[in-house]
């Protein structure tokens, strides 16, 4: 490990501080996770994790309560920008049940509430003295929020709404922190008004008394029971019996309900109400560049001690570490490059919403559509492709990625709930492609498009095909032309067919839309190619050439081993116009040989470079030192499992033996 | 529900019947099934089944060996053919610590012992009166057994062989019921006599005594821990330390170590030590089908029944069904169809593994080396793409298909563990691509090839393109050309690439490595279509018109829907020659468009056809009920952590509050 270590081409510690934006940043990070490590007693990885051992559904919520509040205060001192990655493992906040506090419950309050609401319950969040979460999600009902069957009916007389759960479908259902840690949270409801069905509007409500924690009148709530990760935190469901709050309570930032009942609305305040999301949606776009990182990080540090067969750079005694072999360093490489390209698109999308959020401050939202798509396209993107890396990165773990205490099943499963909450993916696609068709019906009226989709216009260059020739892939104007070609190709094409169709709009959207989500799809590697290129020719002038070549590198990784990798989503569309040629391809697997070798050397430093701690990777694969084997086997002799058999019953698990065992042994047949 | 049900086009029961081989079998399968299940208490399913309940590690282990036993009980007073699938959940033998007595180390006996060891160890073992399992794969090693470390030491004074685990990275790792349930197994050690090192052969070892159980003196044993999945099961690990066994527990149908130390080996004894691995691989392959099946039934009842949004079906005040749209429908129907030629493909191989058999009964052995090749593909290709298709169908049921009680994390956690055991799939497509380049060697040098592979011979058509348009493509004779042109093309280009490369051949390989996975993948996948097909020209002549057109469409599209699926796995290769152009492709999208519509109210029949109990796919999704929601309301409600907060504390989870909570909300700041 060592020796992989110093093979890198590059200073890692000045990718590192590329990562998190700067030396202080770094160093801050640092101090945070050391000090929530200390407080956990998670910081001696010599001991077997908790979560490893014998935990139950309550342990695990226990467990997560203690690292809850832990970190909830330890981000309350210090409030740091990286709260959101400080949990045990990196993993978002929901892991947590204080998580969504301020992940949900205050942009809430934030976006939607009108000043006084914000005067009032933000301090009081802040202060920890209410703990909030975000209720949408029904159990009959997801994404499609227009079909939400809570309903909020105002009571005239009493100046109050009335919260309810009319059928069992309406019960809220996953929320985070919900079924037994949470105080308040803000309700997505129908908003009725005599015998007007208003649709979704948001409204406070409180959940338990802050003094004893009991439930208040009305309101049932529970735990949904064990799920494939997050454990940590009680994702909840909460039936309402007629509960009442006062109309003060309605999110009135955009909206309002008057005394009498009288109901007024800014323009577009549906989507408006949708920013919450929105930002839930980018930062989880951010946080998955992480979490691939982590599982990649395992994977490499892995990859490079362990030995299997006979290979290219075995000599001796000793077999081929893994990493050498094609296959597995074709795949473990690709996926760090994504991890960088997700981390680069992602802080595209957080200046973007800079800029958005900055505009809505003086009422204009114009930018909204554009911000809306890109992220809910970000966020698909970025989640499908990493659940889909990660679960790679532990296969190439082979059966040690099967264990739990490989830390990877988590982080897998972590991941992959992502591609399905804040907006199922297939449906934020189809989000997106809704967005282009109108970016073209804009287009051919003349309008004016977003910058950022401009090169729609750039002529759709269906026949054009590429002229590029061997190294010539390597070029940032070349691999970005593929790219926009095969966008353009894909966003005339399915424009066309849908709206020349003879179908009702609905049927013809259905009968295409496989065709749609690839010209979402297209679009938004296009936007992530763009977003890679536009940060190398930014970097900091001090970066040294040994970095920017290092990065270059992974930027063509990415752009090139995509339109060739047999795992690649979608891929037929770069090809089947011509647009590349088989002798092309063969040019370009070549040129993605050639950087593999080439990065290879730096497979470690490119990981390392995360500067996880051993802690928060919580993995006997992904250990710093590389000891794969004596960490192994001394988080499973510490396995309770195994204490105990060995102690009281030296080596017997009991009564197992005696009741299971036994008996088919001494069966009289 | 009952309405999809009855808008299948043919008889569920007929096709039931196709898929277990008969009437009979399907009505003992029932029957066995109830038994079972009725004996295990989780027949009703109304009752929260016990793995979804608060668990730790030793509870589940505790409720494995109970399913264990009952299941292994059964199987000895009825001794079914489906033995294999009878567990719970229909899962692998090696969910069960006593799985692998049947599965691998009773075969170990049978195939490599000679028949004074068949006679005196099989009988044993049949009657329950030894519980055996096989070890092999060691804490730093895995497929590749050159690499196996563990020694034994022929000791000549005494007769007997010294098992030995000379380091801690040879730590026998993995194997299914060692840690706590088994008392024998076969272990894979370097036979070492005098200075000679003869490779790894197998033992005989008994691990505890099957009196109490104690390990014998030299022996450690225990549990490798949590794991994705299978932790019904403890899989364990060994460390032997000097252990002294008879001579006659060395395995010598294949080869002998005399009475003085002389070591004989008939040729190829090596290769003949595999044939248990060869017969796992088949069964894998096999089961892989069903667990596919299992998690597309699942997922189809949950979209027949979830509505969201307005789209093609909606009516009144319904939304949609979410299997009416496209992306879901082409995503669960193709999986299907998967799952059905996984299927036939199996038996496929289940038919050749026979005929070899037959075969090496009169020591002929020449068929070995292709059905090694068909069964490391096969397995290779049924698990990857299970894999991906199992979570695919899981991510089908959105948030829902995270829930523990959806059933689907722990099929999806089984299937991908096959990926990796019995042989890592990436190692054993580079194994069969060896068997294809020598199938090239063998044709250029006018040898003869095994029937199936003569197909390459077949003029290599590099140049070729397809010629058939529109409905042509409905054709079977176009359908396998193309995965025909596609395997000719790419074995041959690779074989060329590789027999005349200036490297040093593990350098060669190496270079090469991606595209002679792509030609050993593109050589099963046409073996698979061919499977199918065969399938269908052999159906039983009372088949009804209308269930062979089901069948029909089916595969149709398995043949066209992965030529055009955005996530099909190396799907360029199709197309980057030119062989399919692009108007074809888009005629391809229109036949496997029409082919979806057509197959689209058959989707429940086609699931239900595999005749699953509701207690095998422990599913609050998956009830052939259809009540989604109810069923999962039912369970949550009983879940441990809801009633104890209910009960106790009338709604307060303690100590949580007390400790985690409270604090934060009455932090003095």
């Amino acid at each position: 490990m060592k020796k992989a270590r110093e093979a890198a081409s590059f200073d890692t510690h000045e990718l590192t501080c590329l990562i998190y934006g700067g030396e202080q940043t770094v160093q801050q990070r640092r101090v945070a996770f050391e000090r929530v490590e200390r407080a956990l007693g998670t910081r001696d990885t010599s001991i077997l994790p908790r979560c490893y051992g014998n935990m139950n559904r309550d342990e695990a919520y226990d467990e997560g309560l203690e690292v809850g509040r832990v970190t909830f205060e330890d981000g309350r001192h210090h409030n740091h920008d990286f709260f959101l990655e400080s949990t045990p493992r990196g993993m978002i906040a929901n892991a947590s049940p204080f998580g969504l506090v301020r992940f949900l419950f205050e942009p809430a309050i934030q976006y939607c509430g009108n000043e006084e609401q914000k005067a009032k319950w933000l301090p009081l969040s802040r202060a920890g003295k209410i703990l909030g979460t975000y209720c949408q999600t029904e159990l009959g009902h997801g994404t499609f929020v227009r079909g939400l069957e809570t309903t909020a009916t105002f009571d005239q007389t009493a100046d109050e709404f009335v919260i309810h759960s009319p059928t069992l479908s309406s019960t809220k259902f996953w929320p985070g922190g919900l079924g037994f840690s949470t105080t308040h949270t803000v309700v997505m409801a129908r908003l009725m008004i005599g015998t007007n069905d208003h649709g979704p509007h948001l409204f406070i409500v409180q959940l338990r008394s802050t003094e004893d924690g009991m439930p208040l009148p009305g309101i049932k709530l529970g735990d949904v029971g064990l799920k494939m990760a997050y454990n940590g935190t009680d994702n909840g469901f909460a039936c309402f019996e007629l509960v009442r709050i006062p109309r003060s309570n309605m999110l009135m930032g955009h909206v309002t309900v008057s005394r009498d009942g009288a109901y007024s609305a800014i323009p577009g305040h549906a989507v408006l109400s949708y920013s919450t999301m929105l930002l839930g949606r980018v930062r989880i776009a951010r946080i998955t560049a992480f979490q691939l990182a982590q599982a990649t990080t395992i994977a490499v540090r892995y990859s490079t001690v362990r030995e299997q067969g006979v290979g290219p750079d075995s000599s001796g005694p000793n077999e081929t570490r893994i990493i050498s072999y094609r296959s597995q360093h074709f795949r473990l490489l690709t996926l760090v490059a994504k991890a960088y390209a997700t981390l680069f698109a992602s802080r595209k999308c957080d200046a973007d919403h800079t800029k958005l959020r900055v505009q809505q401050e003086s009422g204009e939202h114009s930018m909204l559509p554009y911000m809306h798509s890109l992220s809910a396209g970000m966020k698909a993107w970025a989640t499908s492709d990493a659940a889909d890396g990660a679960e790679d990165a532990r296969k190439c773990c082979g059966g040690h990625g099967f264990l739990m205490i490989s830390g990877l099943p988590e982080i897998v499963a972590s991941i992959t709930a992502a591609a399905t909450f804040e907006g199922e993916n297939y449906v934020l696609w189809q989000q997106v492609g809704r967005y282009l068709l109108k970016c073209v019906d804009a287009l051919k009226a003349g309008q004016k498009l977003h910058p950022d989709m401009v090169y729609l216009n750039d002529g759709n260059g269906v026949s054009a095909s590429c002229k590029a020739q061997r190294t010539q892939f390597l070029g940032r104007g070349v691999q970005l032309s593929i790219y926009r070609h095969r966008a353009q190709r894909l966003v005339f094409s399915v424009h066309a067919a849908v709206r020349s169709s003879s179908m009702a709009p609905p049927d013809a959207w259905n009968y295409h839309m496989m065709a749609i989500i690839s010209a979402a799809r297209a679009h938004i590697e296009y936007i992530a190619l763009q977003a890679f290129v536009t940060q190398l020719e930014n970097l900091p002038a001090s970066t040294t050439p040994a970095l920017q070549l290092a990065l270059n590198r992974l930027c063509s990784l990415f752009a090139l081993s995509n339109l060739i990798n047999p795992r690649s989503v979608d891929v037929l569309s770069f090809v089947e116009d011509g647009h590349l040629s088989s002798p092309q391809l063969d040019m370009i697997r070549e040129q993605v040989n050639e950087l593999l070798d080439a990065l290879l050397p730096d497979a470690i430093a490119l990981t390392d470079a995360w500067d996880f701690t051993d802690a928060s990777l919580c993995s006997a694969l992904g250990m710093a030192d590389g000891n794969v084997y004596e960490n192994i086997m001394r988080w499973v002799e510490q396995l309770p499992i195994n204490q105990k058999a060995w102690k009281e019953n030296s080596g017997v698990y009991e009564p197992g033996w005696t009741d299971s065992v036994d008996p088919i042994l001494k069966a009289k047949l």
